[in-house]
Parts: C-alpha cells; sequence; structure tokens
C-alpha cells in the first residue's frame, strides 16, 4: 500500500468514527451512552495504531525519497502527511493515554466546578493540563514559546507571539469599536415580535436558505442537536445540526448559516482527494472564516435581507408589519456580555483576547493557575469596562480548557479576520459584488471555491489568505466591516 | 485475550457496522452511498478477519479444553462460538469474495429484471448463485442434502426433511383456511374510512402504543425508512423503522407492531451478554414468532382494540362513527395477492411452501433454472387458483434469491407456527390470559422474557420451543388461530 492508500483508509476509519459520533449527538437513546463511547474508542484506536504505524512511516518515506518535486501538490501533501506523523508519533502512548484520561476527569470536573460556581475545584485539573500541555510541546517542539506547539494543532506554522502581536495592535481599536456598537444598538431598543416561531416553519426557512447559498441537500443534512456542529461523514455527506427556539426564529437560522458556511466549504473539498492533506481542511481559522463570512458578512447584510424577508415573513405571520430596518436593527444588536457564546460580532474578539492572553501567560508559567480567576476578572474588566459577577460567568464558562483544547480560542478570531479579508477580495469584482447585492452568491460561492476550497490542505493558512486576496493577513477589512456594523 | 473478549470486540465492530448502515438506510443524503459502502466493508472485513483469525481459534480452543463442564450457560457459548467458528472458517477467503461480488451483480440484474418482467437477463445470475449455495453447503457439510446446510444459517438444527413434511402436512388445511377467509372477508366488504392520517399523529399513536406493549424508547428509537427493519446498535440501542401512508394508519401502525416485536426480543436479551451466544438471539425462526405475535396475535385481537381504538379515534377524527366492528374486519381482511409482502395472515404461508419447494429442488438439481418461472406458476395455481399475470408479479418478485439468500423464507413459516404456539402456551397461565384480555401485556412480556428473550442463544430453537410451551413444535396451535381468523 502506497501512503495515499494508507491515508485513505485511515480517513475511511475516521469518517466511520464520524457517523457514529454524529448519531451519539443526534438520534442516540439516552442508555445507549455507555456502549457508544466504546464503539467510538475502538475505531478510534484503529485510526491511530494506522496513523502511527512502521507500515506508514516506511510508506510514507518510500514517497517522500521517490517525489521527483514536480507536482507541487503530491509534495504538498507529503510534507503535510510528514508533519501529521511526526506530531502523532512524538507522543508516547502512555502519554496519549494519561491525557486523555486527565481531561476526561477534568470534563467531569469542570462541569461540576462550573454549577457552583467553585474555580478552586477545578484549579488541580487545570494545573495537570497544562503540566500536560507544557509535556507534549517539548516532545513536539517549537521555536520560541510551548504555546507555538499547541497553536499548530489548529494553524499550522502560525506564531504566538505574531498572533500575540496582532492581538495587541486590535486591542484599542476593536475596544472603541464595541463601545461605540453597544451605545448606538442601546438607542435602538432592537426587538423582535414575540413568538411563537413554529420549529416546522423554522425549518423550511433554514433549509430554503441553507439551499440557496449552495449549501448541496444531495450530499449533505441538517439535524437537531443540543450544540450545533457541523461533521464530515464521507467525501459527499456533510451533516450540519442546528437547535431551535420558538421565540426567536433567528437563532436556529443563524446557526444554520454559520454550520452552513463550515459545510459549504466540506462540500467544496476536492472529494476525490478524500483523505489526502489536499482534500481536507487546512486549518481551525480558515474553516471559521468561512462559517463566519456567511453568518455575518451575508447573513447580517442588507441585500440578504431585502432578498429573504418576504420569504421569512411568509413562514411567521407575526413578522408582517415589523419594518425591515428594525429587524436588521435586532440583527445586528449589540451588548457587553460575561458570556463568549452570546457574544455580538462587535464584542466576540475582545473576549478570545483575554483568553489567548491568559492561556499564553499560563503555559509560561508566568500566571499561576490559582490567580486565574483574579486576572480574569481585572482582565474582564479592563477591556469590558465592568466585573464579571462570579467564575460561573467568568473564567469557568468555557468547555475548551477541560479538554485540553489550550491554544484553540485565538482560531476564532483569525477566522473573523480572514472572513473579513476574504470577502472584502471577492467583492473587488464588480461582478460578485453587483450579484451579492441581489442576493445572489453563486458567484462569491464560485470565487471561495477556487481560491479557498479547491486548495485543501496544500497551502499555510497564511500563504492561502495571501494567495487569495493579494495581501498577506491584514486586519483592516475586518475594522472597516466592524466599524461599518457599529454606525462609525 | 479470552474468547469472550474477543467475542465481545466483535460486537464492538460489528455494532458499530449496524450503526452506519442504520444510517444508510435511514437519513444518507444520495450521493454520499457510494463511499458509505466503503465504510460498511472495511468494517466487516475487520470484523471477518478477527472472527477467523488463528489467535481466535488459539482462544476458542483453550476455552474448550478449560471447561469444566459445570455451567450450560458457558458450555452452551462455547459450543455455539464453536459452530459460528467452523462455519466462517469453512469457507476460503475467495469463495467469499466470489459471492459477495456475485450477489452483488445479481441484485442489479434481477432489480433491472424485475422491472422488465424479463426471467431470462436474471437467470445466468441465478445458476451462478445456486452454484455458489451448493459449493458453500458442500464446504459446510450437511446430514441429507445441500438445502440443510443452508438452512442451518438461519435455523440451527433444523433439518430440511423435517421441513418439508411440516409443510406437506400443512398444505392442505392451509388452503382450505385461506378459501374460508377469503370468502369470508369479501362478504364483509372491508374498508377504512379515507384519509388523509396525517404522518405526525401516526407517530403519535405508534409511539403511544409501541411504549404499551413495553418497548423501552430510553433504549431505543423508531425511524422512517423506505424498507422496515429492526437493528440493534448495541445493548441498549434498538431502532426500529416503519414508512408511513397517509390513506391508511395502520399500514405504519402494524409496521411499528412487528418491529416492535422484534425490537422487545432485542431489548429483553440479556445486555451484560452482548456479544456472546447468550446475549444474542437464536434465529430467524424465533425471531420472526416474537414480530408475528405482537402484529398477529395481539395487534389484531379484540381485546387490543377494545382498549386502543378509542386513542385511534381521537387522532384520526374520520374514525368518529366508523364502528370497531369494521374497523376489526377491515385489519383482519383476507384476499388472494400475487405478492407475498401484501399477503396477509391467512394466505402467508401459502407463498412461503411454494417458494421452500423450489428453492429445495432447485438446490438438489432436480429443477433447471430456466423452468423455475412455469414451475412457479404451476405451484402457484395449485395453491391460490389462479396464475401470476407475469414473472414480475411471479417468480422475480423477491430480492432473497438474487442476495444470496438461499434457505431464508422457511424461517418466514417457522416463526408464525412458533408465534402461535407461545402465545397459546403462555396464555394457559390465567393471569397472562387475563390481563391480556384487558390489553395489559405486562405479564405475557415478562413470560416471553424468561421463555424466550432470557435464553438468547443458548438453546436450539426447536428446544426453546419445547422448554417453553411443554411440547415439541407443533402446528396445531397456529391452524387453531387461522381457524378462528378465518371464522371457521
Amino acid at each position: 500500500m502506497t501512503i495515499y492508500d494508507m491515508a485513505r483508509e485511515h480517513a475511511v476509519i475516521a469518517s466511520s468514527g464520524a457517523i457514529i459520533g454524529w448519531d451519539q449527538e443526534t438520534y442516540l437513546p439516552p442508555a445507549a451512552a455507555e456502549f457508544r463511547a466504546r464503539q467510538l474508542a475502538w475505531l478510534s484506536a484503529r485510526g491511530h495504531e494506522l496513523a502511527t504505524s512502521d507500515a506508514w512511516r516506511k510508506a510514507l518515506e518510500d514517497a517522500e525519497s521517490a517525489d521527483p518535486g514536480d507536482d507541487p501538490k503530491h509534495t504538498a501533501n507529503l510534507r503535510e502527511l510528514r508533519r501529521r506523523f511526526d506530531r502523532a508519533t512524538k507522543l508516547p502512548t502512555e502519554l496519549v493515554a494519561r491525557a486523555s484520561s486527565a481531561s476526561s476527569l477534568a470534563k467531569h470536573a469542570w462541569a461540576e466546578a462550573r454549577k457552583n460556581s467553585d474555580f478552586a475545584a477545578f484549579a488541580p485539573h487545570l494545573r495537570t493540563l497544562l503540566d500536560l500541555a507544557r509535556e507534549k510541546a517539548d516532545l513536539w517542539g517549537y521555536p520560541n514559546e510551548p504555546y507555538d506547539a499547541l497553536l499548530d494543532a489548529y494553524e499550522r506554522n502560525t506564531s504566538t507571539a505574531a498572533v500575540a502581536a496582532l492581538f495587541d495592535s486590535l486591542q484599542g481599536e476593536l475596544t472603541a469599536i464595541a463601545r461605540q456598537a453597544v451605545e448606538a444598538s442601546a438607542a435602538r431598543n432592537p426587538s423582535l415580535p414575540p413568538g411563537p416561531y413554529p420549529v416546522a416553519a423554522q425549518q423550511r426557512l433554514n433549509a430554503e436558505i441553507a439551499a440557496a447559498i449552495g449549501f448541496d441537500f444531495n450530499a449533505g443534512r441538517i439535524d437537531t442537536t443540543t450544540h450545533p456542529f457541523c461533521t464530515t461523514l464521507g467525501p459527499r455527506d456533510v451533516r450540519l445540526t442546528t437547535r431551535y427556539d420558538e421565540s426567536d426564529f433567528t437563532s436556529s437560522l443563524f446557526g444554520v448559516l454559520h454550520e452552513a458556511g463550515h459545510g459549504l466549504y466540506e462540500q467544496g473539498l476536492p472529494a476525490a482527494d478524500f483523505g489526502l492533506p489536499s482534500g481536507g481542511s487546512v486549518s481551525l481559522g480558515i474553516h471559521e472564516s468561512q462559517s463566519r463570512l456567511w453568518e455575518n458578512h451575508i447573513g447580517r447584510s442588507d441585500a440578504f435581507w431585502h432578498h429573504w424577508y418576504p420569504a421569512a415573513c411568509r413562514e411567521f405571520p407575526q413578522l408582517a408589519g415589523f419594518p425591515l430596518e428594525k429587524f436588521l436593527g435586532y440583527l445586528r444588536r449589540s451588548a457587553f456580555s460575561e458570556i463568549r457564546v452570546e457574544a455580538d460580532e462587535s464584542t466576540y474578539d475582545l473576549h478570545i483576547i483575554l483568553r489567548f492572553g491568559l492561556e499564553r501567560r499560563m503555559l509560561n508559567g508566568t500566571l499561576a493557575v490559582e490567580d486565574v480567576p483574579d486576572a480574569w476578572n481585572e482582565g474582564f474588566a479592563a477591556l469590558f469596562g465592568f466585573t464579571p459577577r462570579d467564575d460561573r460567568h467568568g473564567c469557568l464558562q468555557d468547555i475548551h480548557w477541560s479538554m485540553g483544547g489550550l491554544g484553540y480560542f485565538a482560531t476564532y478570531s483569525l477566522g473573523n479576520l480572514n472572513a473579513a479579508q476574504l470577502h472584502a477580495a471577492a467583492r473587488r469584482d464588480p461582478a460578485i459584488a453587483a450579484a451579492s447585492d441581489r442576493a445572489d452568491y453563486a458567484p462569491l460561492l464560485a470565487w471561495l471555491r477556487e481560491n479557498v476550497h479547491a486548495h485543501g490542505a496544500t497551502l499555510d493558512p497564511a500563504d492561502l489568505i495571501t494567495r487569495a486576496t493579494g495581501s498577506a493577513p491584514d486586519p483592516q477589512p475586518y475594522l472597516a466591516h466592524l466599524r461599518q456594523r457599529a454606525g462609525y
């Protein structure tokens, strides 16, 4: 078997696990949970076994030494397969098992600690997870600081120092924009006519809109879950999930727009290369750019709702007589929230900047775990102008640390920045801008297919942005977008 | 690893495949079918690999020689594991692959041939499948005729000659009962008030009834599919499926009663033994007895509908004023159909007797493939009194042969016979009969749990029936039931 055959077999295993995981989050009967964990563990072990095997190493080495270097895609595939293999094999099995068990314990402890707003109960777990993260980072190696090695899992070849410099340079401007947005929003007193907005009507509208922006229901579905996600079960099988709130139909709709953005990326990847880096997504920061582009740049635009508001009014009679202007004001409302997942466009990145800074200091040993709540509250107050009421609404709110997901948060903001830069670049084509302005997004999607999706993981995220937009990653389009939203 | 550990691991693999297969039949987007086949094939290959491995053989031998023989369940488990291992390893991989590819081709050819009512186009495939079946039977070995070895796959330790003798002895009586039932039904002129019977209301009623007869929705679900089935995705995860006809709510309801009968069996198997013979079902003839018991003996009974008709009338206003007597007449209507899957209780077994006889003659070489259509039509006319209009409505109607499922059909009638014998035996307990007569089926289910489900596959089907009912398999309870239905 060649390394490509093996990578494709690995994709069969991993995507089988994804089917089983999807069912777990959508349709699993309660009593089935325990055995389901064993089914997932078995498949995951087989995938890991294959991807770290001597046969894999040998096949990869053979392919590397035989590469004539005349096919950039092939060379990029081998480079990325090598990077993944080295990352996977640098960690001893014993450490992987220890980390998995620690994060399993930590997740339970975190859920309990959050419920009781009791950081002290979570602190020992966080210490263990930080030790494990540093242990992994040491084995993976890093150019400057341990955070580099962790970030690399989500956003390859991205330097922590560069992200820190970016966030430092943005913090003042983002804070000013957020204040302006929150003030302007309060003056508009945003509201939505009261529900119920029946689930069946929401499902019809969501499906109609998802199909209209290009999501292919012949190769995908939308189902219901508690925590919405997008997962890929095969080269032509992309599953979105959402949840329904009968008092506010925009909640499920914007969930679908977000997940459909991820789904359009997955459906746009080269299906023939499924399992190879050239057939997979490149990074979380690029993935998130696709979801944010459709959710925020398209889904909250005037043009989109000039087109779709009549359909919404048809499904939801209570919207009749509710002016489109007021509806748009509701969609673009802004407020300072203690909770990241409730944050709007204009305040979101402040949450990320806070977390990134704290994570980095924890990993570098300049912030002790017991000081996290104080540091969180001080940092939060500096950005938002008030202190969270308790740790449950502060440093205990997110699941990421308990899962060992240190290094993850930064990619949310990178996604926001990438989305704006890509969207602005696409709109420089007058045909794309004109079509988008009449809510025809086929040309925009075609541009994304060609400039983002088609590359798979053959380019580093920063290179992909540079090639697609003609300039290196640049926060200006995002700031311009936020300023416009805030009514600057 | 002990043989039990290996059997349990095999169950993890097989049930993972079942999840993926379930999704394929319920929610799979059309374009995903091709890759889905690869995911299923990979899991199936891993399961086969494990269950035919040297490690498995060694572990089984170790367990056999260490068995002190003081635990009948353990000894029965080893005996059945041995039987399965020998069956699995007697076929060379090359033959398994050849059979799988032949039946894959045959399924396509059959679908095409049926559409065009063109038996000649299917005939060469049927010849190949018969050759393969005989080749397998020779490798498996058999006491008297090749059919024994095939039947053994579905109904272990059952002799073809005994089934043939049983069917011969029943044919006259069954034919007479069927004529009487069809005549009586025609005189009643059965009908149902016109639809629509909305799907949502059908789903509510079906779920209420399934829960009331004991199906545990905490460990199972009902979803929608084209060809209803019941599948087990784990020890506490039993999935039923059905399909909806808005012109007749009884179609989905009786589908659910049938599949819930299978599901109650699966939910009643010892969960702690999942993966061992003692935690699995024993045979198709016993499985089908459970579905038929709930579908026909309970679901078409007076007591059931005295209790449930008001609920049906609540869900479906068009039933108001439609007398219960007429409704029962509709549920028990009988007619001669060319098509097996449309047959009612009173005519069903005639279809099976026809197929069993033809299959047996084909395998024994006394019926040539090119003569099958004539033999079918003659046999059909002898049983039903008329000839099918064409082969599409005759010998091409069923998928079983094209899947290589020779030896399968007989188990449907064995299921009917077992259902009647088990139900009659249970009702000999006055408490069970009294409860059932007020539509309280908890005592009946408890009896089935104890006398059927709890045994798993530790007893041969015939022994299970004998132990449960106090007599060897006996067609009289079934004939009595059919006579009562036919109004004899």
